[in-house]
Parts: C-alpha cells; structure tokens; sequence
C-alpha cells in the first residue's frame, strides 16, 4: 500500500489525482489533502478518503472543515503555509503530489525532499524558480522526484533504462494552443478565445500558457533539472494532435516517442505506479481514428514567451523565477481584462530587462526575486 | 573491443554490419565472416577486416581464398555447413550476427547459443521455424539474442527498462509494399512492380516478402518468441511511411514508439553497440519535412499471407517452418516467372493444409518439415 498527499486535492489535477486512486483501493491510500478556499469540497474528500492530515487556507475554512467534522474521529486539521508543510511531511505518505500553483509549491517540497519523501510534481515553480536548489537536496536525501506533466512523463518514460550520456536532444512537444495560425493579429484575442485549447481541458492559467507558449517554455526548464540536459538540447516541437507527448532522441539517432490519449490521469497514474504499470480503464488511442500525425517548428516571433524562456535558462540564478512570477501577474491582468494578449509578453520582457540576476540564489532569495518580480510587473501594467 | 562473426558477410545486412563496424575501429573488431558464392567480395572483406576464421560455400570457394591469400598470413578457411559453425562458435566472437537466409542459419546459431555467445539476429528461420527450441537453449546457457530487423529492434527499445507483465500488446509497424491499395487485381503485377519497394533498400526475397505482407508475418512469428508475448497480443498496423519502425502499448494505454530513418545500419549498431549507444553520423529524421505519419488496419483479404503466419503459429509445432518453407519456394516460383504474385499465398496455404503438425519437434523434425514442405511446395508449383 502506497500512502499518498495530496496539496491542491480540490483542484484540476489534485481531483484527477483522486480519480486515479478511487480505481486502485488495493494499491494506493490518501494520506493527507491539502485545499485552498473550497472547503466544501475537501470536506467530501475527507468524507471519502479518510486522510489522517488536511490543511487549507486559512483559519475560517480550517474552522469550517472542524465544525462539520466534530465527533466523527476525523483529520488533523491545519491551515496556512505551515499546514502545507504539515501534509507534506507528517501525514505517514511516501509519494506527495504536489499539485497546487505558485511558489506555495516550494516550502511544503522541500520539507517532504528532507525527509527522504518522493515528490509527484505537478507544480512548475519547483524546478523552474528553484531547479539547482532543489535537484540538490534531492540527491542529498536520496528523494526520488517523478514528473506528472504529460511532456515531462513522456520524456520519462522514454528515457526509463536508458543511460544518461545516450541523449542528443529532448523534443518537447506542443499542441500550439488555440492561436498557433490564426489570428494573424493576436492583440486582439479575447480572453474566451485564449480558454479554448484544442487538445487538454485545464485550469484557467496554464490554457492562457499553452496559449502564449510560455507554459512549453516552462517545460523546457523544468525539463533541464529533471533530465540533466542542456537547454540547447532540449527543443520544442509544435505537433498539433497532442498523440506524441514527447520524444527523446539518442546519440545514435534512434528516437523514443511516448504516445497516449489526451488525459492526464495516464500520467497521473505512472507517478503513482512507477516502477510498476497497473492496468485501467483510461481511453486509449484509436490509432486507425487519427487523421496523421504532424510537427512544425514554433513560431518564436509570434509566441515571443517561448524566447523569452530560453533566455531566462540562459541568465540563470533568479531569473527563472522573476519570468515566471511576472508571468503570473500578466496572465492574470489579461483574464481581468487589464492587458491585452501580446501584452503578457511585453509585462515579462520588460520585467526581465530590470531585473539583476543572483546567481546560485538560496531559498529565500529566489522568493525574494519572486515578489520582487511581481511588483514590477504590476508596476509595469499599471503604468 | 567486441569481437563479431558475421554470418553472411557479403549479403545486405552483412555489407552494412561491416559499414557499421568500419565506423568504431575503437569497439569493434571482425573476428570470422562468412560467405556463400561470392568469394571476390569476401577476399576484399578479408584484406580490410583481418578476421581470424573465414568461410565459404564450397571447396570450390575455398580454394579460390586460399590461392589469392597464400602467403599472406590470412584467416583459417573452412567451407560448407561446417564451416559455418566454425565461424560462428570458433573464431573468438562475443557477439555473432547470423545474416544468412535460410536455414542454414539454425545449425551455426544452436552451435553459438551452446557456447553462450550472444545472437544478433537477422535470420528469419532461427525463431520462426525453431523458436520455441532456441529460446530454450538461450535460457540454458544465458546467451542473449539482440534483434536486428528494424521492427523487433524498435520493440526492443521500447520495452528496455520495463516489466514483462506491463506489455498490453505489441503493434508491429508495417509499410503496406508497393502494393498497399493498388493495382486492385493482384494476380497480374509484374516481379519488376514487386521489387519496387518505397521505403527500404533489401534484398530481393525479402522484398517480395514485404510486397505480400509474409514479411510481417513472419515477424509476429519472430515478436512471440523474442518477447515471449502472446500471438493475439500482437498486431500488424500500416504505416506508409515507415518512420515509426514498431510501438509497444502497456497495460496502462502509455504507448512507446521507437522512430528512425528506413536505414538498417542504424538496428545493426543498437545490435551490436547494446547496452550502450554510440553517436554516429547516420541519417536522422527531419521532422518538419514529414508529411503526416499515418495508420490503417491491414487488408487480411488483400494480402493473405498474413493470416497464413497467424494460422501457422496457432498451430504451432512443425507449422510456421512449413510455412516459411513454403513460403521460400513459392517466392523463387514468382522471381522466376512460374506463378503469379497471388499465387504465392495460394502455394503456402496449399502445403499447409496437407501437413501434419509434430508438435514440439526437435531441431531434425524441424529441419525434416522444412524439407517435406520444400518439395511439397515444388510439386504443387508443377501441378
């Protein structure tokens, strides 16, 4: 029996997350959820998994969350960065899914990496803003640390048994987003047209990501620390029908594609399974359906976010961080109808140009970073 | 350094092992060849490779090596099938390629198996007529068998590093041949039109193979044993574009794809490089001048020898051998000009129905069924 945490539990992947484990009772156990605000649901989460530590937001939702439990012998309840913390590292569970956004992620992580624990990573400010940090303590402790991204999980896959040194290059695949040809004039796209990705059904600011393709930029970041590769090793292809999830090709220039359905629970489900497949009821590809499979090359001038990615791998230090943080606070101007669509990029860019790099930054100073980049950016679009 | 024997040195697969092994000076090294007629190319392979043990067909052969060798301190010379278990179990290899077609392959591969040297696999008879036989005496000794045909390698690729009870089935890619979806009447094409392949460069038995779609046949046949999976957990999908060289769907609906250019050199190096891969300067695929990989159920009507193979496994035994004898006969028959292209299938199904299985025969009732199925197929094609 595998005991699992879950931090972000009411959210998009957090509830696929659930799904996975209600089709394997034999297997897999929750040991301990985590939600922000949506009390109610954790509450039926609670009244189905029965884990033995839950955290949420704050003081009112953990008073809310006792209130309906009182009497019925349930959870340890906390609230706060420090009830993350709490899932992460004291609920008994050997794999922790981190599932929630932001650099919230990090705190809880780096409890559960020191104690040994194996971290699922759904969240991106891990190895994005504090990648070399964070590989570090992981291979102090001996944590495993298993991808759920379904890029991130292809690549993995393909790689499984394979030497390290046998890699030429990671092709990290994209569906393109909904803007990949047309509009030829993206300043204009409203925000319901950015939510509607052709391939996935996801949270609102990763669909805004794949749209602007900072979201395969971040990709290819994480991809860095988890593979142990190069930057100019790892390239982006766009492949509209989201069949390939990744490929890896070998020094001998043989290549390995991990395929699958467009669902994240498959992927889900291989962090919690791994080393062993377990056999489900996932759709599967109907491969005589497909109308051909194709790959493009991105189209850097239109989808600047993917550059700027790049460039903040190449700077190094703080400025993973300080992109993705200015990124966040543009997206969310954009869906609150503050910027437009090629704005977002434009906020990052020019949050990028004043920032001045730290280089191998510790915990605290890539938070720093992190908030620093935030106000600017919130400078910049008030501006 | 690895040492190879390669058996059928001056074939295609032969000629390209040693393109391949003049690439890695460093790690490779040619300890036997050998040859059937073709004494002139095999002088030159001598004089470039210096393998300690040759062979030839016959004394003829042999005499002409040793008259342009004498004196210059050349490889021991044998000839006839006991010549060829000398190269493949004496000359010092760790490693021997079997590239002879036929089964001529079986008694010098059994030799080196007893040894536990290890198989690079490019003889269709080894595990299609004597499968079960072989794997056996594999097991026995701890021999490896490496697969070369491009299908079984990608296979190989896609399961390394993963459990055997994960493998939900193994989709065998195929082109479809020239003849794919047309002419619409088979019975009339011309051997010129069967030899057009229009994807791979082989030879002409082989060719025809892929033309009637035996080839793939042949390959499940070979798949079951090499993998030891199920027949009904192997299927036979089109893929035009032969990119794609064969995918393995797991339990969990993660399916891993191996890709590469249609270049053998490329499995031959995996074959012989393994565990390891080293870079080389091989083809590789450009992704972006693809036109779309495609997928279509195979024709079983159209092409008949495909459910031939599957019918010959089922029944097992003596079966597949009389099958891929058959086979072997009836495509001589067609190069020759004596039956039409559609009347290959209806030779092989002709001999299969008049035989009668032995049901885990040793290697004589194996190489007995071969013969009886030979001159069956002979005096059906004089009818």
């Amino acid at each position: 029996m595998k005991e699992i945490a879950i931090l972000g539990s009411t959210g998009s992947i957090g509830r696929q997350a659930l799904d996975v484990i209600r089709e394997f009772p034999g297997d897999l156990r929750v040991a301990g959820l985590s939600a922000g605000r949506n009390w109610p649901l954790l509450l039926q989460q609670i009244k189905e998994f029965h884990p033995r530590v839950v955290a949420v937001a704050g003081e009112g939702e953990a008073r809310e969350l006792k209130k309906h439990l009182s009497g019925t012998g349930g959870p340890e309840i906390f609230w706060g960065e420090d009830g993350l913390v709490q899932v992460a590292a004291s609920s008994g569970a050997r794999v922790v899914l981190t599932a929630i956004t932001g650099t919230a992620g990090l705190m809880p992580t780096v409890a559960a990496l020191r104690k040994g624990l194996s971290i699922a990573l759904a969240n991106k400010e891990t190895l994005v803003a504090a990648g070399a940090l964070v590989m570090e303590l992981a291979r102090s402790t001996g944590a495993d640390i298993f991808p759920v991204d379904s890029e991130h999980s292809a690549i993995w896959q393909c790689l499984d048994g394979h030497r390290e040194n046998a890699v030429n290059r990671i092709m990290l695949t994209a569906s393109g987003g909904p803007f990949r040809r047309e509009p030829a004039d993206l300043s204009a796209v409203t925000v319901e047209q950015a939510l509607a990705h052709p391939n996935w059904t996801m949270g609102r600011k990763i669909t805004i990501d794949s749209a602007t393709l900072m979201n395969k930029g971040l990709e290819v970041l994480e991809a860095r620390w988890l593979f142990g590769v190069d930057l100019d090793r790892i390239e982006v292809v766009i492949h509209p029908q989201s069949i390939i999830h990744s490929m890896v090709e070998f020094v001998d220039g043989s290549v390995l594609a991990q395929m699958g359905p467009p669902d994240m629970r498959l992927p889900i489900q291989y962090a919690l399974s791994y080393p062993r497949r377990w056999s489900n009821r996932l759709p599967r590809v109907n491969w005589y359906s497909l109308k051909g499979l194709t790959f493009e090359p991105p189209d850097t001038r239109r989808f600047p976010c993917l550059g700027l990615a790049y460039a903040a791998g190449r700077a190094g230090g703080t400025m993973p961080a300080v992109l993705n943080a200015a990124n966040e606070v543009a997206v969310e101007a954009f869906l609150n109808g503050e910027i437009g669509f090629t704005g977002i990029s434009r906020v990052v860019e020019a949050v990028m140009d004043e920032h001045r790099v730290v280089s191998r930054p510790d915990l605290e100073e890539i938070l720093f970073a992190d908030g620093w980049a935030r106000e600017k950016a919130r400078e910049i679009i008030r501006r």
